[in-house]
C-alpha cells in the first residue's frame, strides 16, 4: 500500500500539549545573565519584556505543558497541518529515497510562526496587556502576530527591517488587513531609531535593530510588551506542536525517519520539528541524523562563535549564551529573510554544542535551484527560508540515489513563497548571485561581543 | 458536538467522477452555433482549437465521467480539499446562521483552476500536443494551466490581460516557476494584438482580447491546441468535484444548505459548487436557494442580455447562447479580475434563464469590507473574486440575525488574496471606489451583439 501524498489528522488527534526538551537534555543549557551584573538573569528581569506566563516557560523544567483551550481553538483555523509524501519529488529526483514534509504554509500567515504567535497574544491578554510590540524581517513574523493580536482583540505595533519593508510592500498590507501598525526599522519612532538614520537616511536595517526598537517601546508602557518571534525557549516549545504532529503522521503509515533536515534562522522552526524526534532519538526510540541548515550567508552555527551576546543591537536584552555572528552584524540582503539573524536560539546552540545535531550552509542559488525542482513537481512554491530545508533534502535524496539506499528524510516546509516571489524572479532572470562571505567579514563584528570573561 | 472548523476527506473519499448537469436539466441548453452558417456547431468545429476528448466532453449526455487515473494523481497533491465551518465569522457576525465554505486556495497555483487545468493538459497530451496557449486575467487562470503543463511536460504560452500583467508582476513570475511563457495582451506577438497596440500603446487589454489571441495561435500549429478556464461545459463539469465533495463532507456533519452562493466571472467556480447541489435540489433531496454573485461593474446576469455572442473580442469563437454584455464590453478595471469577463457559462445561462438560480450584484467596496471581517475572524485573507461570495454570505448571516433563523449558508472560497495584496491597500487606504456603471455604458457594447435574428 502507498502512502497517500497527505498524511492527514484530525482535528481531535492534534496534540494537547507542548513539549520543553530541557529536561531531557543531557546537560542543562547555560542560564541567560543580566547584563549588567552578568548573573543569572531572574524572572524579574524579563519582566518588563513578558508575561509571568511566558517566564515562567521560558525557565520551566516541566516536559510537558498544557496548551490553553482557547489557543487550541485558534490552532484548529489550520492545524493539525498536512505532513505530505512528495512522490513526484521523489520520481523527478529519480531517488529510492521517501521524502516527507510537514507543511506550515497552512497558516493564515503562511508560515509555522502563528504557533507560537497565538499563545504569546493569549498569554499577554490574561494579564491585562492591551497591546503588543515586536520586530518581523521579512514580514512572516510581523504578520503572524497581528493575526493573532486580532484573534484576542490586542493591538499589534511592529517594526519591520527597512530593506524588507520597501521590498516587500505587501507583507505590510498583510499585516494591516490584522489591524497591525507597522513602521520601517530604523524609524523615527525611537531614539535608537533616530540616531541610526541621522549617519544613513536610508539605513537597511537589520533584525537586531528592529528588536531593539520594539524593546524599547515595549517597555515604556505598562499595558504594552514585547513578543519574539524565534530564539526564546518558550517560542521554541510553542512550535513543538509541528514535531508532535509529524510523530503521529509518520507513525500513520509506519515510517521512521533517518534524516531530519531543517532551515535554521532563529531556530524556532528547526526546534519545531526536531526536538520531539530528538526526544525519541535520545530515548533510543529511533536513531535518525538531525541536521540544520542554515544560508553560507548569515552561517551562524557553522562560522560563528558560541559566547554570550546579546540578543538585540542595542543590547537591552538579557546575555544569552548562543551561536553568534556579533549582534551588530549585518548580513547581507539574501532572500531568505528570515535567517538573517545573528545568532542562533540558545537551545539549538546547545544541543549542536552538545553534539546531539549537526550543521551545514548552503548558498542560496542551490537552494533555489531545489525550491524550483519541488515546485514543479509538488506544486507549491516554497518561501525562501525553507529553499534550503529542500535544497539539503535533494542532497540527501540524491545520495541516496548513489547508493541505493532508501532512506527516509523528513522536513519541514515552513511557509509558502507566494510574497517572496520577487526572489523567484531574479533566480529565474539569471541575477541571483551567492555572496562570497570573508572570514574578515564574518569576524568583524565578533570583535563586538561583549568578552564577560567567559 | 460542535462542528469540527475543518471537515476533512480523506483521498480514498475522493470523487472519482465528474457531474455533467445537461441530461438532469428540465430542457436541454442552447446549442453553440458556427459563427458563419449559424448552424449547431459540429465536434468538427471545435478540433483546431480541444481535443477530440474535451469536444466529445462538452457536449457529452452522459450524467458521470470518470476521472482518470493520472489527474487523480495530480488532484491528490492538494484535494479533497477542506470545508469549514466558519465558526469565527458566525461569532463576530453574532448570528445564529451556520456559515460553511469550502477553501480551493489549498491548490498550487492557490484557486479552484487547477481543478479543469489539470484534466485539460492531460487530455491533451494523450492526443499527442505538446503545447497550449491560453489567456488570463488576475493570473490564476494561466498560473494554474502553467502548473499542469509542468506535472505532464507540456509547453503553456500565456497571454496576461495587460492591466494586470503590470499590475500583479507576480502572478508572471508564479507562471514562470512553472515553465510559462507570458505575453503581455495585447501582444506583439499577434495580428490583432499589434493592431490593438497601433491604435493605443498602452492598451489595458481584456479577457476577451487574450483570448482573440491565445486561440489565433493555437489554431497555427497542429501540436498546439488552446484551454479555456472557465465558460464552457467541460470546464465546468470538471469544477463539479468541488461540489461534490462539499455534499460529501457537509453530510458527514449532517448539515443541509439552505441557501448557496458562490461568485460569478465565467461561471467555473460557480458552477463547481452548485451543480451537484442542484442535482440534488431537482432530485428533491433538498430545497437550497442558490444565488449567482456577480459585480456590479460586470453585472453579466443582472443587466447583460441573454442572446448568442461571440466568446471573444475579435469574433473568432463559436457563437454561444449566454448573457453577455457584448463581446466588445471592456469593464472597468476592479480588483477581481477573474470577474472582468463580458460573457457568463452558456450552462450557468441558461440554469438562470430557467429559473433555477438567482443572481446579485455587489459593489466591491461591500465586498472588501466582508472580506476583512473574514480575514480577522477565519485568518486566511481572501482572493478579490470570492470576496463578492463572502459579502453575499455576510448579507445572509446578518438577515438571519434579524430573524432569527439559523440558516445553513454554504459558499465557496474559490482561492486566496497572497497575489492580490495591493487591492487590499487600496481598501485599507481608503482609494477603493465604487464605479457608477450607467445604463448608456452597460448598453454600448451591446449594440455590437451579431443580430442572428434570434
Amino acid at each position: 500500500m502507498t502512502d497517500p501524498n497527505k498524511i492527514l489528522l484530525d482535528e481531535n488527534e492534534m496534540p494537547t500539549q507542548w513539549y520543553n526538551i530541557v529536561p531531557d537534555l543531557p546537560a542543562p543549557p547555560p542560564p541567560p545573565l543580566h547584563p549588567g551584573t552578568h548573573e543569572p538573569a531572574t524572572a524579574e528581569d524579563f519582566s518588563a519584556l513578558f508575561p509571568q506566563a511566558l517566564i515562567a516557560q521560558e525557565m520551566s523544567q516541566d516536559r510537558y505543558i498544557d496548551i490553553p483551550g482557547e489557543v487550541l481553538d485558534v490552532y484548529r483555523l489550520w492545524r493539525p497541518s498536512p505532513l505530505f509524501r512528495a512522490h513526484r519529488l521523489e520520481k523527478l529526483l529519480d531517488t529510492p529515497a521517501k521524502i516527507y514534509y510537514k507543511y506550515e504554509g497552512v497558516s493564515p500567515a503562511g508560515s509555522h510562526k502563528p504557533n507560537t504567535a497565538v499563545p504569546q497574544v493569549w498569554y499577554n491578554a490574561q494579564e491585562g496587556i492591551t497591546k503588543l510590540t515586536t520586530e518581523t524581517g521579512a514580514g512572516q513574523w510581523g504578520s503572524s502576530l497581528a493575526f493573532a493580536c486580532a484573534q484576542f482583540g490586542l493591538e499589534s505595533e511592529i517594526w519591520q527591517v527597512a530593506a524588507s519593508y520597501r521590498a516587500k510592500p505587501y507583507r505590510r498590507t498583510m499585516m494591516e488587513i490584522w489591524g497591525g501598525k507597522v513602521h520601517p526599522s530604523p524609524s523615527e519612532v525611537t531614539e535608537f531609531g533616530r540616531s541610526l538614520l541621522e549617519q544613513d537616511k536610508d539605513h537597511p536595517g537589520s533584525l537586531g535593530i528592529a528588536i531593539s526598537e520594539a524593546v524599547s517601546q515595549a517597555v515604556e508602557d505598562p499595558k504594552t510588551r514585547y513578543a519574539l518571534g524565534s530564539v526564546l525557549n518558550h517560542v521554541l516549545m510553542h512550535q513543538t506542536i509541528i514535531g508532535e504532529e509529524a510523530l503521529r503522521q509518520l507513525a500513520k503509515v509506519g515510517a521512521v525517519p533517518d534524516v531530519l533536515v531543517g532551515c535554521t534562522g532563529g531556530g524556532s522552526n528547526f526546534g519545531g520539528l526536531a526536538f520531539p524526534f530528538l526526544r525519541e532519538k535520545l530515548k533510543g526510540n529511533m536513531d535518525p541524523v538531525i541536521r540544520c541548515v542554515e544560508p553560507t550567508a548569515c552561517p551562524t552555527l557553522t562560522k560563528g562563535q558560541y559566547r554570550y551576546d546579546f540578543g538585540d543591537t542595542a543590547g537591552l536584552t538579557p546575555l544569552m549564551k548562543m551561536h553568534t555572528l556579533g549582534a551588530s552584524f549585518i548580513p547581507e540582503a539574501i532572500h531568505a529573510g528570515g535567517l538573517r539573524y545573528h545568532g542562533m536560539a540558545p537551545l539549538v546552540s546547545h544541543i549542536y554544542d552538545l553534539g546531539l545535531v549537526e550543521a551545514i550552509a548552503i548558498p542560496q542559488t542551490e537552494c533555489f535551484a531545489g525550491a524550483l525542482q519541488f515546485a514543479k513537481a509538488e506544486g507549491i512554491v516554497p518561501a525562501p527560508e525553507p529553499t534550503h530545508a529542500i535544497a539539503a533534502a535533494v542532497r540527501e535524496a540524491l545520495a541516496c540515489k548513489e547508493t541505493g539506499e532508501e532512506k527516509v528524510i523528513l522536513t519541514a516546509l515552513c511557509g509558502h513563497g507566494h510574497l517572496d516571489l520577487a526572489a523567484y524572479d531574479k533566480y529565474l532572470s539569471g541575477d541571483m548571485v551567492d555572496l562570497d562571505l570573508s572570514d574578515e567579514v564574518i569576524g568583524a563584528a565578533m570583535q563586538g561581543i561583549p568578552d564577560i570573561g567567559q
